[in-house]
């Protein structure tokens, strides 16, 4: 039986963090909060604890005896395929990720560098630096073709807001639950006639066994020379190598990444220097201490009643 | 009586420009179309014209005896104040502007600079240049409120892509007529209640004697000193004297200016190198020919068919 106050540690390794996210969930009425940063700390009130919000948890310690009264782990991002991967979360323990929470914030990223890329926005900002007056005819969205690569929360998001520009959009999902949403969908057996006609195409996917490398050079040289392609899901879901061979041959008008197969990208990292790749810290959709507390807060009332928690990890399907 | 095919004179200052404008009108079937890119080209053949489509012509022409055969004036622009203001158009000549052509482009033009100044892209284009890894916490422009000046065509478009933004969307306009478009009306005695809550400020209006220097130092200080403006109507709805010095003051966040009292503005202009102002060069709602010569067809048939032309413009209220 769950108490009507749960035991909590919040975990993040940035200090400050972990205090900012405890203070946070304490205003929520929840009085049973404490917080670490470090392995050890986190060690010492395990024995005590029901509940985890965490961020990069030293997950080994879930598998001792000590950690037996979790029963709830909350992660404060929307990816886990970390945590899918790692055999020590005992399968007792129900793994919770944020759901419909970086829609809003990821979709405004997209659209930021959509119409960067398509109205030369470098040119713009080039013609101000030289004092150049240069009234040149920008490109429009409008009338272009996105595709979207994941419909979940955030790829409808951005579906949503394509409409607003006029695209047309095509949609590819692994479930085709929201098939609906799109002009054309395509399923996961499909990916080179859904890349072939898209002027923007864009991976919102969820990184799983399915998906890893899915961007590979048999879909980047399936896409349109003119084409951009944008990553606001998980750095691995491109093939890397394959993206800077690809682009180094002239294939691709840009690549807007936000997500690396391993991040931070390192100093002498290629991407960096690469005409057509912009590249971005892993910002586009950021977990807010607000926006992660209000959503754990009404996990937690769910919890107490006995419903069922949203955002629950399926680890068969990886997400 | 109108004649089943008018002789229409195209005219530009850039004889390409002329030309193409000329063989894209032949494309809707008008077999009778001649162009002029000087004033003594256009003199030569003005006494066998009825339709003028022009761009900068030269107006003086027009109050020759040798002219009473032009019945129509076609702007081949959104903005007629240069029209309006020159006394040589004499009254029976009916002058037309482009509309309903702009409000795509321009809006597309406005939301890639809201998206870039609440994000920082100018921090995050920083961060490549460095090599940074720099995973800040980009603002958004969901929740935030947007007041559109000018409900025409162009502000409608803007007020419509906003909604797909999550803003919050106020309005001033002369007419009234679209005030139900917004979450706020307010009239042109309200400028300072309109602005006083807005975190952007776009100006769409045309310009007339009403809207001449209506955004002065007394509008801007009423704004937040967190604003922004937007200005992609005409330059001198703006008294540039008064937005330096608020600006040099520390007021607002940023200008995004596309348009000027005098255009081109010169090498040594102030706006080039003021930090927070982004100059672009009157590009944000480009005539092209394609857009500008299906518009003109469309009129040219209502012409021939004795129907209202569209894009009347009304000296009176000066657009």
């Amino acid at each position: 039986m769950n108490s009507p106050q749960p035991n909590i540690l919040v975990f993040n390794p940035d200090s400050s963090e972990a205090k900012a996210y405890a203070e946070s969930v304490r205003h929520y009425g929840f009085t049973s909060v404490k917080s670490a940063s470090t392995t050890e700390e986190a060690n010492k009130l395990l024995s005590e604890t029901e509940v985890i919000l965490g961020w990069k948890f030293p997950l080994e310690l879930l598998i001792q005896p000590v950690a037996s009264s979790v029963r709830w782990f909350q992660s404060t991002g929307a990816g886990v395929d970390d945590l899918v991967a790692d055999d020590s979360i005992p399968v007792d323990i129900t793994l919770t990720r944020i759901i419909d929470q970086f829609g809003s914030s990821i979709s405004e990223y997209v659209f930021m560098f959509l119409l960067h890329v398509a109205k030369d926005g470098s040119r713009m900002r080039r013609a101000q630096t030289e004092k150049l007056w240069d009234p040149f005819i920008p490109a429009s969205l409008a009338g272009k073709t996105i595709g979207v690569a994941g419909l979940g929360s955030i790829g409808s998001e951005i579906v949503r807001k394509a409409r607003a520009f006029d695209m047309s959009v095509y949609g590819l999902s692994y479930s085709g639950k929201q098939a609906a949403l799109v002009d054309r969908h395509f399923t996961p057996g499909q990916w080179s006639e859904f890349v072939g006609e898209l002027d923007y195409l864009v991976l919102t996917l969820p990184l799983t066994e399915a998906t890893h490398h899915i961007v590979s050079k048999k879909v980047l040289i399936s896409m349109k020379s003119t084409a951009c392609l944008v990553n606001v899901g998980r750095g691995a879901l491109i093939k890397e190598d394959d993206l800077i061979d690809v682009m180094q041959s002239g294939h691709l008008h840009a690549a807007v990444l936000d997500v690396f197969e391993n991040e931070p990208i390192p100093k002498n990292h290629v991407f960096w220097t690469m005409p057509n790749v912009l590249v971005t810290s892993h910002l586009s959709g950021p977990s807010t201490v607000d926006g992660v507390s209000h959503f754990f807060a009404e996990n937690v009332k769910r919890y107490l009643a006995g419903k069922a928690l949203a955002g629950v990890v399926d680890k068969e399907r990886g997400y």
